[in-house]
């Protein structure tokens, strides 16, 4: 089999072979395909889309290039993934939650671009923490605390990496089939038994409309079924960013308030949804709102932020920071802006903030630019909030750098303002299962890993 | 202008600029843009297509890739091209032919590939003649005799080339405006001043059917239109192959007898269409009938062979091979085909006839391949033909090689019979000319190269 028959087949809209794929995919990795092919290849596909069973096939195809860990032996592991939003610091409370209540949590996490931020550069706000654990360290910690959550190891999955890499390059991210198998195929060559994901929706995250959340959320769970996890994708909106805090020690001082019982509103509610299907996938909880209560008692008897300080202190980082959110990285500037005159807030663009922070250097325009994890900004209002003249609503933190001025009149430009009242915007889009979603009974209580 | 982008806006149908297709175009010549984002532009143009316009700017970019001769001490220059067909000989018999009649021609052709041959192959059975003239041997024998016929140089339109080895490794051939930019990129950077296109049709060609031929056809007079030329385009049948002859030597044998008023009547038509086509943009003929006459002349008065010896002399090549065709490269060995009852022949597949020459060696599998310049078929009869039982219908001229058997047979297959008359398909299918084609006065007489 040639490989630009295959390419050519596809470019004339023919299904694939699970061969065909493997010849592509397998071949790229070893370095027999050079990646003029893959690049083709990849464009023919954004072109004529794949189908389930040719999406599965990539998965595995992509699962195959590497190492599958094998997490049995810690019980039913289960994981969670955001496709990414701006302020989105929902796996910094909900895997130690989680984790609280018993289920282990390990999860592999990656680094922000563009006005997407990531899980692993606001868990560098605490100094010292490490991203690099190796295998055997994930293994260990894991059967010691009951929660990882780390940088994705190059022995997984690697093909994903190379082919993301071109993708990003070749103007080829935009195609549901090779976001889907680019997410699921981490996912489970990284030994999850089940997975929640947390599909973003709106002017802030990749998929725009609920239509295309729905297909890729479809599709993710069919191939999680496929490969016999349990996949469960959550439609949430991404239309103003969720929660308050934008930027990344923000961000975790955020997270380290919503453990304490005291944050958003917003970010809240998405945590007790996903951390409830995760429980419920997990097999820890018999129904969904008796998860919900785990998670409930988690936050109110502190044993959610106990969690939160045994990650950071296994991983290196400072505790303190844990105990004293004002020592994590501190703006040495703040600028507050104040309304002109009484409003409602309509609208909060999300893309608009995420920019902002990105101008503050909170984020990164390229891979591997530094990040500065002090700077970022605090929403005081929110889409339906009332805002009186004079009131503050959104502050700027920032390290004085080039980018300031231009941060502050996007972030002023984010906020779309009424004179009359206006119904806060709703926030969970929906939810897709697979058909024997969470079905199974619960394991025997010897299982438990940390009761 | 980040080249990722120019390729997202193909990907998302965009008509691109002058500015964006020269940044891919030069840049990639240049090294500046790696062969993996050529590759998935190449594929979203596959996709996306390009208009007149877009695909006008295409052509200038890959121009001016590199250098463009300038012939005009030479007076017009006329060149000629086919898009390629099996038995296809016609450069061999017009580009003599016109000459003799003074318009100058200054010919760059091709090596076959796959079933289609090429004129380069096929002038190589002439012992000696060499295809790798300079660019200053080019212009003196042009000046001298009227007449080059020689292989690309490296120099002109290099993007052409090298888009074009990355088109076949990655899927990416069957586009109009791909395929028409790169015949006329080279046409334009090799000086001439007027062109005669000849879009085979049918089985035996690229272009499957009337329409899609006279797309291409049309694209290829709007792009020289654009550039100044004077470009005319005619649609021939490729269903059989053109003439009786399908093998380089025996080629070469039936162009010789074609100029001495002794070939097939399907292949003089071609060349006499061509020819007259070819004077009538060179200005040097006032109607296109009387072009014909000037080339009926020349085959009857011996002037367009005495051309032809000319060129061979030239290049180095063995002239007493004009003189005596039975000295050319022949076959050891010869098999018959004959009628097993009386019948027309309904059809003749020019894709299995042209697969039977590359089995004997005629043509090439792959780039850089050898040829057995001695080898191929001949045909005895041809569509609407009838054949009595016992006759001969086609010969096959072998070297005894391994692939003789499947040769002989494909051959056989490439015959339909029929009980009864069958009515000669058409040949001439269509004409597109440019608005402006070869409406300027003839040159004054002192301009005259080779009266």
């Amino acid at each position: 089999m040639r490989v630009v028959e295959v390419i050519e087949r596809k470019r004339d809209g023919a299904k694939l072979s699970a061969e065909e794929i493997d010849r592509i995919v397998l071949g790229f990795t070893k370095g027999e395909v050079p990646d003029y092919q893959m690049a083709a290849f990849l464009m023919a596909v954004v072109w004529r889309g794949m189908d389930d069973e040719e999406t599965a096939w990539l998965t595995d195809s992509m699962v195959r290039s590497g190492k599958r860990l094998d997490l049995s032996r810690y019980g039913r592991v289960v994981d969670k993934h955001s496709t990414g939003g701006i302020g989105d610091k929902v796996t910094l409370v909900v895997a130690p939650l989680v984790a609280a209540c018993g289920a282990p949590v390990a999860k592999m996490s990656g680094r922000g671009l563009g006005i997407t931020g990531g899980t692993l550069d606001k868990l560098e706000s605490f100094r010292g923490y490490r991203v690099d654990l190796t295998t055997k360290e994930l293994m260990t910690q894991l059967g010691r605390i009951g929660i990882v959550v780390t940088g994705q190891t190059k022995d997984l999955a690697p093909a994903d990496g190379a082919m993301y890499a071109l993708r990003d390059a070749t103007g080829t991210v935009p195609s549901i089939p090779l976001i889907a198998s680019s997410i699921m195929s981490k996912k489970i060559a990284a030994g999850a038994h089940a997975v929640v994901l947390d599909v973003k929706v709106g002017a802030g995250a990749f998929m725009r409309t609920v239509r295309q959340a729905r297909e890729l959320a479809r599709l993710m769970v069919a191939i999680g079924e496929a490969h016999g996890l349990d996949v469960t994708a959550e439609l949430t909106a991404m239309e103003a960013p969720l929660g308050n805090a934008v930027g990344n020690s923000l961000e975790v001082a955020e997270a380290i308030a919503t453990l304490r019982g005291d944050g958003p509103a917003d970010l809240r509610d998405v945590v007790l949804a996903a951390g409830a299907e995760m429980l419920y996938l997990a097999r820890r909880a018999r129904t969904r709102a008796a998860g919900r209560a785990m998670l409930e008692r988690a936050i109110a008897d502190g044993s959610g932020l106990a969690k939160l300080r045994q990650l950071v202190a296994a991983q290196g980082g400072d505790v303190t920071m844990v105990d004293d959110p004002s020592r994590l990285p501190r703006a040495t500037r703040l600028r507050t802006l104040t309304a002109e005159r009484t409003a409602y807030v309509a609208r909060l663009d999300a893309s608009l903030v995420g920019l902002a922070s990105v101008r503050l250097g909170a984020g990164r325009e390229k891979k591997g630019d530094p990040i500065d994890h002090a700077t970022g900004i605090v929403l005081r209002a929110k889409p339906g909030d009332r805002v009186a003249r004079g009131e503050p609503y959104a502050e700027v933190h920032s390290s004085g750098g080039s980018g300031d001025a231009e941060a502050l009149d996007m972030v002023g430009r984010a906020f779309t303002w009424r004179r009359t009242t206006v119904r806060p915007p709703k926030l969970m889009l929906g939810t897709v299962r697979s058909s024997h979603g969470g079905s199974a009974p619960l394991p025997p209580p010897g299982a438990s890993l940390d009761p």
